[in-house]
C-alpha cells in the first residue's frame, strides 16, 4: 500500500502556501490519511486545510477524527460548516460524538437538527452500552415488496450515496416490520421487472437491538454478512450493523479479555488517552484481592516455620515451583478462554478437556521434572533426597495446575461469570497454596521430618 | 436470530423419511446452518440429505463443512458431485481444503479441474502461509476502461454470481496491471453512458502477494474496506481478499498473542482438534526455559540462606510479593502489548509510557504497601519491623515491576522481537529475581543483620 502524502510535506505546503498543489494532493489521498494528516495541526490550520475539501470528503474526514479533534472543530466551525456536518455524519457517528462531548457543545450540534432527528437521537442514546442499538445506523436502503427490480434500482440511484451500505436492502411493510432483505448482487443479476416479493430472501437472520454486541459480533462471523438487520421488540426494523462496526467489537472483546485475564477491570478507553487515575483504578481491586489471598501461603509457610529452618534449603526452590505450576496452569486457562470466547468450546466440553489436560500434564510434568531432576541432582549440592522431593512435587502440582487451569474457565461460565477472570493471576493464586501443600507434604515424607 | 430446525427434528425428519418436508425445511435455511446439522451425521445420511439441497447451496454447505468431514465426503461422492463442487467452490476454500487433505484425494479432486486452474492451484500453494497470497481469492470482478457503466452492469449480470463479491471492481489493462477500482455502489448511481475511466477511482490501496496477514488486517481496520485487492511483484492485479476472511484473521492474530502470552507456541489448530503431543510440544519450551531461569532466584536465596534462617518469618511473605510484583507487571506488559498490535502505541511512545507507568506503580504501590502494612501490623504478630520491610519492598517492587512491564514490550518490537513474548510469564520470572534482591536489601538494612 502506499500514502500519498507524508505529514512533513504536508506542512511544508501549508507554510509556503501552495494550496492549489496541496489541493490537488488531498484529492488523491484517502480520508483516513488525510484525517491522519490533520490530528496534530493546530485548529486554525486544520480549519484552512478542511475548507479545501470537497464537501463530501470532509464529512468523512471529521469523521475519522478523534473526539478531542472533533470537539476543538465543532467549538471553532462556522454555523453552515456545522449543518453541513450534522446533515452528512452517518448516524451512528453523531451518536458517537454526542456521547462524548460536552453539553454546551451537543447543543450546538442539536441546533443544525431537525426535530425528528433530535427524537431519534434521544432514543439512540438511550440504547445499554455495547448493545446492538449502540452501534446500529439508520442509513439503510428501505424497499417494499411491490417494487420492480427497475423501481428499486433507480430509488438506489437517488438515495444510495447517503445510506451507509447499499449491497444488502431491507424490505418493510407500512408498520416498518422486516418482511425481507435482498442483495444488491440480486438486484443487479435479476430481471428488470422482477418483483421484489420474488426475489427477497424472507428468511431473514437480525438481532434485536438489547443484544450484547458479542453476540451481534459471533452472528457476523458465523454467517459472514457484510450487514445485519436490528428490530425492536415489536419486529419492526430500527436499524443496520455494517461489518467495519463488527471489526471494531472484535477487536474490543478481545482487548477486554486481554485485560480481565491480566487482572484488571476492562476498559475501552485507550491506554496514551487514559488518565493515571483511571488507570490504577483499574489496576488496584484486583491486586489487592490476590494479595489479600496470599494469606493462605503466608499462613502455611509459618506452620511450617520450623520445618523451613531445619532444611533450609527447601526455601531457595519455593519460587521455581510455584511459577512453574502458575505457568503450567496458565497456559491451559488461556486455551480454554479462548477457546470459550470463540465458541469452540462449549459448557459439554468439560469431561474432554479434564481428560485431554490431565494426558498433557503427564507429559510436560515428567519433562519437566526429569529436566529438574538432572540439573538440581548433577549440577548442584543439595544431594538426591533434595532433588527428588522437588522434581516430584514439580510433577504432581503440574498435573494439579493443568487440571485446575483447564476446568475452572468452563466452571466459571456455567456459573454465569466471565471464563476471563480465571486465568493468569487468579490460577496461579490457587496453584501457589497448593503447590505448598504438595511440597512440604512430599518433604516430609521423603526427609522424615 | 432464529434458527430454522435443530438436530433432532432433522434426525426425526430423516429417520420418518418426511424427505419433501425436510427438503422444503432446507430451502428455508442459512447454508451455514444446514453444515451445522449435517456436521455430526453419519457420510451416508450427509450425502443423501445433500443431494435434496439445489447446487448452489450445496457448494456453500460443503465449503462450511470441517476438514474431516470435507474429506469423508470426498472420498464417497460420485465424480459428477466432485466436479459440481470443484467447478463451484471459491477458489481460496478449494485452496484450503487441498492444503489439508491427504494426496490421493487430492489427485481425485484435481481430476476435475481445468489445466489452468491446476497450474494457478500450484502457484497458490506455494505462498508462504499467513501471507497475503495464501488468504486471497480468485474470483473477482476485473473491468476495462474504456467500458460504459451499462455494459460493465451486464457484465456484471452475466457473472455476478460467481463472484466472491461483485461490490467492488477491478479495472485492469490488458497486462492484467491494476488501474483503478469502482464500487457497485458507484456503478448503479452513474449515469449509464459513463465510461468506467471517468468514475473509478485511480488512487487504489492494495497489498502485494507476500505481506503478512497481520499488515493487511491492519489495513482492512484502518480504511473499513470490504475487499482489498492483492498485487504481484509487477503490480499485476492477482487476487482479492475480502472483509469475512480478514475477521478470521483477526481472530487468530488475537489467539496467537493469547498463546505467546501464556508461554505457548502459537497454533492455528482448535484446541478440541489438536492432540496431546502436539499441545504439550507447543508448551514445554517455554516452561523449561523459565523454569530454568529459576536458577537466580535459587541463587539468591540460597546466598541469604543464613539470613532467613535467623529471620524465618521473612519467607513468609515470600510468595505474596513475588506474585504482587508478577501481577503489577503483567497489567503493564499487557497493555502496551495490546496497545502495539493494535497501533495505538508506537516506538516513539517510550518515554511517555515510561513516565505514565512510573506515576501509576506510585499510585498503586502505595496503595497496596498501606493496606498490606495494615494487615500484617494490625493482624498479625510479626511486629512493626517485618510489617516495614514487606510493606516498603512491596512498594518498590510494584514501582519496578509496572516499568519493566511497561517498556520491555516496547523494546522487545525495537529488537525486532515478538512483543507478546515480554507477557505475565517472563516478566514474572524477571521480578522475582529483583523482588528477592531489593527484599533482602531492606531486610538487612532495617533489621541490621
Amino acid at each position: 500500500m502506499k500514502i500519498n502524502m507524508d505529514q512533513h510535506e504536508l506542512e511544508k505546503l501549508t507554510e509556503e502556501k501552495r494550496y492549489l498543489f496541496l489541493k490537488e494532493k488531498l484529492e488523491k489521498t484517502n480520508e483516513v490519511d488525510i484525517a491522519e494528516l490533520l490530528e496534530p495541526l493546530d485548529i486554525h490550520t486544520t480549519l484552512l486545510i478542511f475548507r479545501m475539501l470537497p464537501k463530501d470528503v470532509a464529512v468523512d474526514v471529521f469523521a475519522h477524527f478523534s473526539i478531542e479533534k472533533q470537539k476543538n472543530f465543532v467549538g471553532l466551525a462556522t454555523n453552515e460548516e456545522l449543518k453541513e456536518i450534522v446533515d452528512e455524519l452517518f448516524f451512528d457517528d453523531m451518536i458517537d460524538l454526542i456521547e462524548e462531548i460536552p453539553a454546551n457543545i451537543v447543543k450546538k450540534i442539536l441546533l443544525h437538527t431537525r426535530e425528528e432527528q433530535r427524537g431519534l437521537i434521544n432514543q439512540f442514546l438511550r440504547y445499554p452500552p455495547d448493545s446492538a442499538g449502540s452501534i446500529m445506523t439508520i442509513e439503510y436502503v428501505d424497499l417494499k415488496k411491490s417494487m420492480t427490480v427497475k423501481n428499486a434500482l433507480s430509488y438506489i440511484r437517488k438515495i444510495g450515496l447517503k445510506k451507509e451500505t447499499v449491497y444488502t436492502c431491507y424490505v418493510t411493510d407500512k408498520n416498518r416490520k422486516l418482511e425481507g432483505i435482498v442483495s444488491l448482487r440480486k438486484l443487479v443479476t435479476s430481471d428488470e421487472y422482477d418483483l421484489i416479493e420474488n426475489i427477497m430472501d424472507q428468511d431473514v437472520i437480525y438481532v434485536h437491538t438489547h443484544d450484547d454486541q458479542e453476540a451481534v459480533a459471533a452472528v457476523f462471523k458465523r454467517y459472514g454478512f457484510l450487514a445485519l438487520p436490528v428490530v425492536d421488540k415489536e419486529d419492526r426494523l430500527t436499524g443496520i450493523i455494517t461489518f467495519d462496526d463488527i471489526i471494531e467489537v472484535i477487536d474490543q472483546e478481545a482487548t477486554e479479555d486481554f485485560q480481565k485475564m491480566a487482572a484488571m477491570a476492562p476498559t475501552e478507553e485507550k491506554y496514551l488517552d487514559a488518565d493515571i487515575l483511571t488507570l490504577a483504578k483499574h489496576r488496584l481491586p484486583w491486586l489487592i484481592f490476590l494479595m489479600l489471598s496470599a494469606i493462605f501461603t503466608e499462613g502455611i509457610i509459618r506452620k511450617f516455620e520450623g520445618f523451613l529452618e531445619a532444611v533450609v534449603v527447601l526455601t531457595a526452590f519455593i519460587p521455581m515451583l510455584m511459577n512453574t505450576g502458575g505457568n503450567s496452569g496458565s497456559q491451559s486457562s488461556t486455551l480454554i478462554i479462548r477457546g470459550l470466547a470463540l465458541e469452540e468450546i462449549d459448557l459439554t466440553d468439560v469431561a474432554k478437556i479434564l481428560w485431554k489436560e490431565f494426558r498433557i500434564s503427564i507429559l510436560v510434568g515428567i519433562s519437566l521434572a526429569a529436566v529438574n531432576f538432572i540439573r538440581i541432582y548433577f549440577f548442584s549440592d543439595v544431594g538426591l533426597t533434595i532433588a527428588l522431593t522437588v522434581s516430584l512435587t514439580l510433577l504432581v502440582i503440574v498435573v494439579i495446575s493443568k487440571v485446575v487451569g483447564g476446568t475452572l474457565p468452563i466452571l466459571a461460565k456455567k456459573l454465569n461469570l466471565d471464563p476471563a477472570l480465571m486465568a493468569g493471576p487468579f490460577i496461579t493464586t490457587i496453584v501457589d497454596v497448593l503447590c505448598l501443600i504438595v511440597y512440604f507434604s512430599i518433604a516430609a515424607w521423603l526427609l522424615n521430618i
